[in-house]
């Protein structure tokens, strides 16, 4: 049997996961899978990590070219994290003729062109399923099971810190900054979370799935990116009165009214409480794929974390260590994810979508009027209007609930309004999902 | 580009559903996959199907023979059903050196070692994604994603004839026999709905999933099999106003009281509202799959159905193609799935679980005390007790759910329990599920 050596990169977290169930494993790889798996080198900046991790036969040492140097090895395990040593380590790497696993999403989405080129040169393989939904196997499901399928949408919730936060906003009807903390002090946020309710993890994710989608570069830098600071428990309470909650969605959709573009976003959506996404919680993730022939088919689990993102790491090796065994290392071929053909995105403005729309108004006669009169003129038509009493006493909220509308449309029609002087406050707008 | 060339047998739905996703994605394969497929040959003994179908250039005949006889054909798909005569010709396509896919359930749980033992012979292999969960990749993530794991329960809603059934049962407080009809109506039930309601269709996925989970084979006629078929519109009463709903689970196990066994059952189970299978409704089929290292996971989707169906079988057959194409035609060893190792299947009598159940008593003294005493005396705790006000004038139904206990245990102080005079009718005995 021959062995396949591999160089870990990174004994963080995520990378001493994946020594442990190598450990638990390893029998079982060697008798049942007929695979002879060695973890021959580890490396950190951080040696002190090695102390604290089973390393068994491994050689330790502080030096990422101790790995890169090293002829046997032939599979390589990035888990550093970041774009610039680990994009250097990577394209190192397969240069070398050596395969890649990573579950660094920033890296795929914004260098994923660059670094397939260089596999494609180099006849080795990058795989990188903890990159999206830590634990589920969203990437080997879009690559492999659902060739058979046109993929009209996907639907993702894909950042574990904003479900939680949501979710936590939701059940406790307590403000964003609240929780925001106290997700900090649990480990459910990081120190600096700006990536996460920002949306841009979210976006990072979105755009390796629709590169996988559809066949071409998703330009990370043209996706629509809108986090989750600006919720307020008042909005939440307004949605929950109306049947809804609440998700910072990605969403990516065939355009209907645009068939060479792809929607590919993310924004916080409000759903009906009874759709499937809505009973996602807390840090769970999910992803909801419809294609044409398998119908809708949900993925659920935890979307990060050591063991869940150690789990999809290890199923890499393992698809790797089986083509190199089997004299078939290029199996899924990697052209996939092609700088010479940039996807479409659409252009924000030309989406379409159902809408939620809080005014904040002046208690007067004809405002309810003025307002209508001005969304008709853009084409926007209503599913439902509701005036609550005034609470503050200042101004009294008008909730809209709109037809399938197009954005542009909208943005124009909201600037109209809220030049009136009967606006108190900036118009939340927040996207419908069905 | 060398040619995949494939023989389908079979030109009923399923079969139909595959030509359609081919003539749909065959540039796809051909210029992003690189894949040159050819449905050479197509046979079914109704050659009237040949009417309807868009079958291009292939060869239509009646004789499946045609197909094993053609040297060129590598790849054969089985979609006749049944196990006598698919039994022979997947054992025959192996025999001369082609691969199978198949969607047949039935032939592989009960032939599945002398299958893939022949598989192995001929260094070929035999693909099943479809013969559980229709659409969803459950096959692939269990021999494939989750390799890093040890899987510790699988719970599974995975017949959708069933799962329709309880569900409007449940909504429309409707009893089975009347649903049931309604369902062979609408084609959501065979006209002999046996293996459905009795719990064989499960049972038959149940048996490849556990194979496939714990490398061995998992002898069908030892799994435990209940069906629905006893369900009434009270019982689903009953538990809503407990806060659980009944679904038909299948149930894989590691048993934490004998080690070396694996529990593999199938019967009906109270679910509380917001466990997540609970939501799992109608014709939707999901699994959940519990690792040591990825946590709960869950797939859903529809788990039957023309395109669903056809969606996994042109996976496997893509799969399979990319093996050939890639030279390693055995990327995926068949000796998971092995006759000389046999899985020990916890005997009934051993597993431990929580209860519900609901006797029928004469409304007299003493009666309560009597039920609990032998409970009691059998090792049986109680979690609860409710005692319903007389309904029909005749007796009285009592409930009382358990804590953990020993079915072998329960069954005892059951038959106890029903020698007493005060009991009227059967007792109803439905486990729990967390």
């Amino acid at each position: 049997m021959a062995t396949c050596n591999i160089g870990l990169i990174g004994a963080g977290t995520v990378g001493g996961g994946v020594i442990k169930i190598f450990n638990t494993q390893k029998s079982f790889y060697q008798n049942k899978l007929g695979l002879s798996l060695v973890f021959k080198r580890i490396a950190d900046k951080n040696t002190g990590l090695f102390n604290d991790l089973p390393v068994g036969e491994a050689i330790c040492s502080e030096n990422a070219d101790d790995i890169l140097s090293d002829e046997e090895i032939q599979i390589v395990v990035e888990l550093v994290g970041g774009t610039t040593f680990a994009r250097e380590l990577v394209l190192q790497s397969l240069s070398k003729g050596k395969h890649v696993v990573t579950a660094n999403k920033a890296l795929i989405a914004e260098h994923g062109h660059e670094i397939f080129e260089t596999a494609e040169e180099n006849n080795v393989s990058v795989f990188f399923e903890a990159a999206v939904g830590g634990g589920m196997p969203v990437i080997k499901t879009i690559r492999e099971s659902l060739l058979g399928n046109d993929i009209i949408s996907v639907r993702t919730i894909i950042n574990g810190t904003c479900n939680y936060i949501l979710t936590q906003m939701s059940e406790r009807a307590a403000e964003f900054n609240d929780v925001l903390q106290e997700a900090q002090k649990n480990g459910y946020a990081e120190a600096d979370p700006t990536l996460d309710i920002g949306g841009g993890d979210t976006g990072h994710k979105l755009a390796i799935l629709a590169s996988l989608l559809y066949g071409g570069y998703a330009p990370f830098e043209k996706i629509y990116i809108e986090g989750i600071t600006h919720i307020t428990a008042e909005d939440i309470a307004l949605a929950k009165s109306l049947g809804y909650c609440i998700k910072l969605l990605g969403i990516i959709k065939q355009n209907p009214t645009a068939p060479s573009t792809i929607d590919v976003r993310v924004h916080p959506c409000m759903l009906h409480t009874e759709h499937i996404l809505a009973s996602v919680s807390d840090v769970f993730n999910a992803v909801s794929i419809q294609g044409d022939a398998v119908g809708h088919i949900l993925l659920y689990g935890k979307g990060a974390g050591e063991m869940p993102t150690a789990s999809s790491v290890m199923g890499d090796i393992i698809d790797i260590a089986r083509n190199i065994t089997e004299g078939s290392p290029r199996r899924i071929p990697m052209d996939f994810y092609s700088a010479a053909h940039e996807l479409a995105i659409t252009p924000m403005a030309s989406i379409t979508t159902r809408y939620f729309l809080r005014f904040s108004v002046v208690d007067k006669p004809k405002v309810l009027a003025a307002i209508t009169t001005v969304l008709g003129n853009h084409g926007i038509s209503l599913a439902s209007v509701m005036q609550k009493e005034r609470s503050t006493g200042e101004f009294v909220p008008v909730i809209m609930i709109t037809h399938e509308a197009n954005e542009n449309n909208l943005q124009k029609a909201i600037a109209e309004i809220e030049r009136q002087d009967f606006i108190r406050r900036k118009t939340r707008i927040i996207r419908i999902e069905d």
